[in-house]
């Protein structure tokens, strides 16, 4: 029996607490397996977040499978704050988004400036509402996605979302929301009209006869979301509609601590699209990693890729399966120094976010007007 | 000293409680009599509502009145929950208003359809918005408004209230709703929203710049409703406007039971606009009156018009003092019988309907638009 260092053992301590994590959530919370679904489908129904691991249990997802599989319409929806500009946490989300449009998905992308401003992560809903049009809708508009069945919305600028919530709010009392979310996020009044329907409003605005519902409705969420989907899944019942599917993906981790999630108001935990080639390999060089500081240690004893925020980085963005899965193999064996990973990684990451920028920069206002909702009164 | 009759010693109980109740409250809230900032106004100035004593109490009125008597601009706010036809409460209110705005008052009235939905006195947003196109308003219209200075709206179709009302809701907690309201009228979402911040952006409108504020409001309300303009006041100096001024009124006493309110939703405490001649007879003869049911004992003892909702009918709408200080004189000296009472006010409120459905049958569509808030996105 090899006997490991303990800066090693520390980092298969956290390898094994993180594994736990999303089992006991995943069974907490009646999630089903990725790997059932994914032995009975077609190759091409396995979208990339599924192949990856990124995207690691569901509940309810055969309605959207079905869809797929008969070419019939279904929605995901995925909120955004606009809080601050987007990270490669957001893209990595975004781009299993674009898979399933590739699949036949509609996508909507509500812009959540009031969530920004009852969360205190604006000053004022202006502000956030200003964020959302200058700075993350030119990005989310370079990422691929098809204008003709991609729906953007800033949630302020969106009366029906409000006639929506409010005509559902009966459904929905304190006790319901306090008991998915906790008094301590419900503190002031719009975060309980938030939390409690303005949320459900947009996931369930697909549904609505105007747009074509009810039906099959899917949401991306982190594994500490589910409560939410439940609820939401309770409310669509009530209403007659089809209750949404939900698709449960990893948290993409701070460049910083495997444990944390990256946040886009910490900068050093975080690549954002706007990000200069030095910002890219200044973080990427001071990032965590999966490998022993010692070289002879870790040639070995390996590495363990997914505890390393620089791999993960790779694994969550990188088109090629198998370079993806040659470099975990070569990282794990211990034969790739992490030095070399970072720098594999960084010139991967700095080429695609510059080819990012590069059609950012020529994204016009028709281009952006050709992926909003059409603003109903 | 008198031996009065049991029936008498009755009334005589419940006229003290009610004048307790209101004096209680007034203390209570530290809120101001009228009689002193009569005193110091011309006569032209009195309106209706404060000479008849329908008007009872306020806080922080003087800004109102420097401004009438400066010829500067100012805003009544007085919502109205469409879920039932106007009755003549409202229209006591209204009548207020009207001889507000003779002095000056630009009139706001808010059709808070999405409050009938959440407190469960419509089905849905839809029906009390239905109602309050098609019933409410038109009766609105017929009631002496000028045009251009009155602004109604129903409340879902006006997104900058739910705007505004989510852009300041970060400024009120839900403890803060919990200690106004008290936990059984904030069980659903709809109702923390509507109480905590809906009700707010109502009362502050005129005041964003685009209403031509920050300037004095004033808010007519039931003596129970001063811990909600409190909360106003407390919002408005957080943002730079200026606190609302209160009017309190007394409740329009159930034709049946002069300690409940007339009510809506109960069709025989309730004389409605919309009401026949039959109707309104038949309401009035079966009132509750202010005198003891032996005629010897009325003509010996009189009778008490203060707990009379059939005198009080006559007090609130009839237009000549004069009249209205004969009539409780001689009803209170037992001259009058309540019989007689009876059929001077049902000539009187039947003739005054008549008139209103009249004029009411006249408005047209271009009518009722002349008198809506621009709806702005």
């Amino acid at each position: 029996m090899k006997s490991y260092p303990e800066e090693y053992k520390e980092k298969l301590s956290i390898e094994k607490k993180l594994t736990r994590y999303y089992k006991k959530e995943a069974r907490k919370n009646g999630l089903s397996s990725l790997d059932r679904i994914k032995a009975y489908l077609p190759d091409e129904y396995v979208f990339g977040g599924m192949r990856r691991g990124f995207a690691i249990a569901h509940m309810g997802l055969e309605p959207i499978i079905e869809c797929i599989a008969r070419n019939k319409p279904f929605t995901v929806v995925s909120g955004l704050n606009p809080s601050s500009p987007l990270h490669l946490g957001h893209k990595a989300l975004f781009d299993v988004l674009v898979d399933l449009q590739k699949l036949g998905a509609e996508v909507h992308i509500p812009l959540t400036n009031d969530e920004s401003y009852v969360d205190g992560k604006a000053a004022s809903i202006e502000e956030s509402r200003q964020t959302a049009y200058e700075q993350i809708i030119p990005d989310l508009v370079s990422l691929g996605f098809a204008p003709d069945r991609t729906k953007m919305y800033v949630l302020t600028d969106t009366p029906i979302i409000y006639r929506f919530a409010m005509g559902i709010s009966r459904l929905v009392t304190y006790e319901m929301v306090k008991a998915v979310f906790g008094k301590e996020s419900l503190v002031n009044i719009g975060q309980i009209f938030y939390r409690g329907v303005v949320q459900l409003a947009q996931i369930l605005l697909p549904q609505l006869p105007e747009y074509g519902g009810p039906k099959p409705t899917l949401i991306p969420v982190g594994i500490d979301q589910h409560p939410y989907v439940l609820l939401a899944r309770g409310v669509a019942k009530k209403l007659g509609m089809i209750p949404p599917s939900e698709l449960v993906v990893k948290f993409q981790p701070s460049l910083l601590d495997p444990e944390q999630k990256m946040s886009g108001s910490k900068p050093n935990t975080a690549i954002y699209l706007t990000d200069t080639e030095e910002d890219i390999r200044k973080k990427i060089s001071r990032a965590y990693s999966g490998a022993v500081t010692s070289l002879v240690d870790h040639q070995q004893f390996g590495a363990l890729p997914e505890i390393c925020p620089v791999f993960t980085l790779l694994a969550n963005h990188h088109p090629d399966d198998i370079f993806v899965k040659n470099v975990r193999l070569e990282y794990a064996s211990g034969r790739m120094t992490t030095q070399e990973l970072k720098t594999i990684t960084s010139d991967f990451i700095v080429d695609m976010i510059q080819n990012h920028q590069e059609k950012r920069a020529r994204v016009t206002k028709r281009d952006i007007d050709s992926f909003m909702l059409e603003r109903v009164l």
